[in-house]
């Protein structure tokens, strides 16, 4: 089935092993144990004061395997949804953030502040590495089915380096708050990734639509990725907030907005469905768009209140995104969204840089006390302007975009070269062009073992 | 194949809409951050004695993560063993768990204690939405397949309600303990459910008899529900006892309940079956009722030897109940019970409610020591009569018990209004009424892809 | 399907049932709560200088979930790679864990030290009664598809206690570090199921070969285990190393590694694949071999780069083993290893307890500073002999390989006793032969009720 231009023999090993050395010479070079995670330097500065109960792996160490669990099994068995790609789901899922965390770490650490020339981890870093791995597997989600595994990797590599420049220019240029990545993870990943399938287009999918659909039980692997990912999420957006209230209260907001995004979605997928049916492609995504929603607003004091709002419009935006828009940007602007994350991560996004951006400048010492600066780092008393901050806020997210829209435009077209070993039209969202699949159903081993041809025969007569 | 009378189109969205946006205007009426989630009353109180790590975040967020994953992935997927109701087990269960959580804040905040008016939330009120949440899940397992999502919504509602009254009048009123629910959860949301079931009775119910039993992959599906309860049971249980020794001791007394209560479900499991073959419908639940058994005396000094005998005998009721008791259940007292709730959660919870009041009559000062109190909570000094606790142990049950029939049968007879779209006879436990399910087999399509009508010929000649 | 000398009926409860009560009295009798699970103790300790927060099981509990994720998850799920086998992988992983979780509370108890003739339980005990049984589940491994669960439980029984007498030799009298078990568990179970499964050589296994081997959708539930035992190695091998500093390291090291070891095996999966197609089997077991090889120096200062050189070398070797040594060892040797797990756990096991040697005899206070006797406990300043250390880590790996094989004799010649009802040769990997499973297919049995046989009629006319 695989002709030999779609043969990963020894482009995937080639490319997997050349990244990995690169990575291994570049880590032994620059990288180093940080302060809590050496064991000089953590028992030089431990004292009866400061207790191993400070060390920061207690107070992240569970939100980050969280977070690990959502971008490995979340994302990873979100794709399973497609009948005959679930191998490739999972597995190019895996293969692309194991080398993006790794690239991540470095790219972050270049940009956000190099300590006497070296980079150094631990985990806030484990973190931040996974969340930039998350803007990769969104953008992999447009791509998704229609891509070689050399090509993601590719992808991977620039995506994860304007991630970081993005990263910096918000947070350290602009002093953006984005604790959830509103901006940084899903309006960059989804801009990205969409303007990549947009470079990307195929006219002649169709060839394969009879692939690009799912089947009752890939659906229900699929469901595992999103209540894993729903549960998580205020793990997710709170893992790199300041300890003590902003996490405790980030997770709050985000367990909030999501319940609320939950009821307007199968809401509006029930109202959008001429039988009034629900439909497993909106349960499963536009459930979701809660949590993306308050990725930079829930650290903030949204109250709950306003994270059910924010939350209720997300699921209903989304759902009406994949019932209206993904359409119309497949047949007018030639965009191939495979997941559909211009709905689930680009328009929530959006609306989650535009809510914190609001939240932002309406924040008032009066209502933080004290905690205002733990929310706003860069707080003097008596200078806070919370409407400069609000202007900031939106400023960051034009960034984002115009470094999205750019950067996938680029990537798209080095993606275009003719040497990835892309799948034909033919055999997009095919497992059997990269894997070993196996070749029998179970039902069929089933029956030729319990019945032998004589007794076929009695049953059929 | 649904009829008009079973249309979702309007009155789903119309529910849901309407309840998410009572849900928000309550809440921004009433609901408040708690002094852990509040940015300026936390850094009021923060001062050098009382730092970051005292935030009750670091106490119990890890649990309440384990508790959620129990509650949409544990629930959610554990009633997937039906063969056509995959969609429905996981996404009702979505549903209703994102509605019940919210409405369970109000509830409980109303009934538990307003602070000036106002409802406090933080990571504690979470952990008790998500438990209430839990008592509406096990009666969802009840009426599993003959509900439209209208019809459990509309249970969760009134459940929810008197569940927080419920709890109140134990907790508060009877000064009980119950930290891991054998009363307030589990006795109270399967005797709630039975009777729910039971006013629900459908005479011709064995017309979609066909439909209510597994196929091999979904007692797969299942067992990931399975094993996910069992697996975070003692996080559920030690939620939200006590800082320090006893979550440490309720977390290990069901760890061995639910070690011993495994071998006893093996045990009579392969005994009850006249093959010595194991049945998959006892081990998805019955190896569970020892956490449920223990969901009482597991912060108390059970010893992990008296947990491992409650364990032991709750595996075997349980086993025996859906071998012997259910089918009575059916054909005497018209209960159908599609999970067997009562196995799992009914005897049990009596069980662990009994353990609980035996214990607590047999608790000294001198095992406890200073920590009497922290279990305990009213203790004065030489004032403890632990006959009087365990009488006010076993009342608590009674008042359970009563609770949840009177509000079952309350609630049924709402239920039964033919205003809520219920499948009909013919097509209960069938995910078409409800959902767009994907018309193809995989194996099916595969076979169309891969063999063209000639080769099909060639092959059956 | 099943003859009577098959049937689990008496034996398998029998054996249950007395191997519980057996644990239930020595329970009884020897198990006590520890300082930290006690309501006594704990709180006689307890002071304003020693609060609640230093409770162990804020230190630990979160790791342990994970560790309880992985072995009854992990372990579990990571076995339905068989077409016919889903049932048992899960169950029976389900029924031995719960069994050797218990009986290594003893039997570490025993062996590491009682206090005034009590064994002292908490987390700790909790986390390494969950390690011995991880090396129960990789033996099963070997096993799977061959074994009768009555088998097991007696494999079990014998494992554990060898395990524990393995375990006292390493880290007490021979002082090895080996947090996280690349000796006492990966090396100690893997060769010891190897000799088992040498013992119980079938040599007309091929009888059932057409069962030993996957289909679509067990490979994808495979992947459940796979992804879990992946995200959570982390927590795995830092769960019982020093608070703080090596904690937080060791699971940034493991991290690393597993990342790298993730490259290598896609590199090597599609290289030594003649049409460079990757292999599920590779991908599902290869990816983890990262995390069995920093097992031992995990916790020491590798630094990120030689993890990562660590996990490049384990993937590589795992996936060659796969491919080459395998067959060898099946055709050779009389090995049939059902999971591989030579190439899982023996191999890189091994490159565990090397790399801990080396890493061992590299260490010097410069490096280390005040941590050093945090990782390598039994330092007093001034008399650190890395070298001498190294060659007891080395000595270590030769003790766990003789204990292992010599168990694995013993152990395997019992339980070649016929009296056990293993599955014959004709029924290998089949769950039918110890469960009731579902007689019916998804796909068969919707057609029948989509379409009448007049209806069926039409649409093949």
């Amino acid at each position: 089935m695989a002709d030999s231009s779609t043969s990963m023999r020894l482009r995937l090993p080639l490319l997997c092993i050349i990244l990995e050395v690169i990575l291994i010479i570049l880590f032994g070079t620059l990288v180093e144990y940080d302060q809590h995670t050496d064991a000089k330097l953590w028992n030089e500065n431990r004292t009866s004061a400061r207790n191993d109960y400070e060390n920061e792996f207690y107070y992240r160490y569970p939100s980050f395997q969280d977070v690990h669990v959502m971008i490995f099994v979340g994302f990873g068995f979100l794709m399973t949804f497609l009948q005959r790609y679930g191998f490739s789901s999972v597995g190019f899922n895996f293969l692309i953030a194991a080398f993006s965390l790794q690239w991540a770490t470095l790219m972050q650490g270049f940009v956000h502040g190099m300590h006497h020339g070296k980079i150094h981890v631990g985990v806030e870093s484990m973190i931040n590495a996974d969340f930039c791995t998350g803007a990769v597997l969104i953008s992999f989600g447009a791509v998704l089915g229609k891509t070689s595994p050399v090509q993601l990797l590719v992808m991977a590599i620039f995506e994860v380096t304007l991630f970081a420049i993005n990263e910096f220019i918000l947070l350290s240029l602009l002093g953006a708050n984005d604790a959830g990545g509103s901006m940084t993870i899903h309006t960059f990943g989804a801009y990205f990734g969409l303007m990549v399938t947009r470079v990307l287009y195929r006219p002649n999918l169709n060839k394969s639509q009879h692939r690009n659909s799912s089947v009752y039980h890939s659906d229900l692997f699929a469901m595992i990725g999103t209540i894993y990912l729903w549960m998580f999420w205020p793990s997710f957006n709170s893992a790199i907030t300041h300890h003590g209230d902003p996490q405790h209260r980030t997770a709050m907001n985000t367990y909030y907005s999501l319940a609320a995004c939950t009821l307007s979605t199968f809401a509006f997928s029930a109202l959008v469905n001429h039988e009034g049916k629900l439909d497993m492609v909106h349960i499963q995504n536009a459930a979701l768009a809660g949590g993306v929603a308050v990725g930079t607003a829930g650290e903030m004091m949204l109250t709950a209140c306003g994270s059910m709002i924010v939350g209720f419009l997300a699921g209903t935006i989304s759902v009406l995104g994949y019932k209206y828009l993904t359409p119309v940007l497949e047949s007018k602007l030639k965009i191939q969204d495979t997941c559909g994350i211009h709905n689930l991560h680009g328009m929530p996004g959006i609306l989650g840089a535009v809510v914190g951006a609001v939240t932002a400048a309406l924040a008032t010492p009066d209502v933080y006390g004290k905690g205002l600066e733990r929310v706003f780092g860069e707080v003097e008393t008596g200078q806070w302007k919370p409407e400069i901050k609000g202007g900031f806020q939106a400023i960051s997210l034009a960034v984002t975009l115009g470094m999205a829209l750019f950067g996938g435009l680029v990537t798209g077209f080095i993606l275009k070269l003719p040497i990835y070993g892309a799948p034909p039209d033919t055999h997009c969202f095919e497992d059997a062009l990269y894997w070993e699949v196996p070749g029998e159903e179970e039902g069929h081993s089933e029956l030729q073992e319990v019945a032998s041809p004589n007794e076929m025969e009695k049953l059929s007569s």
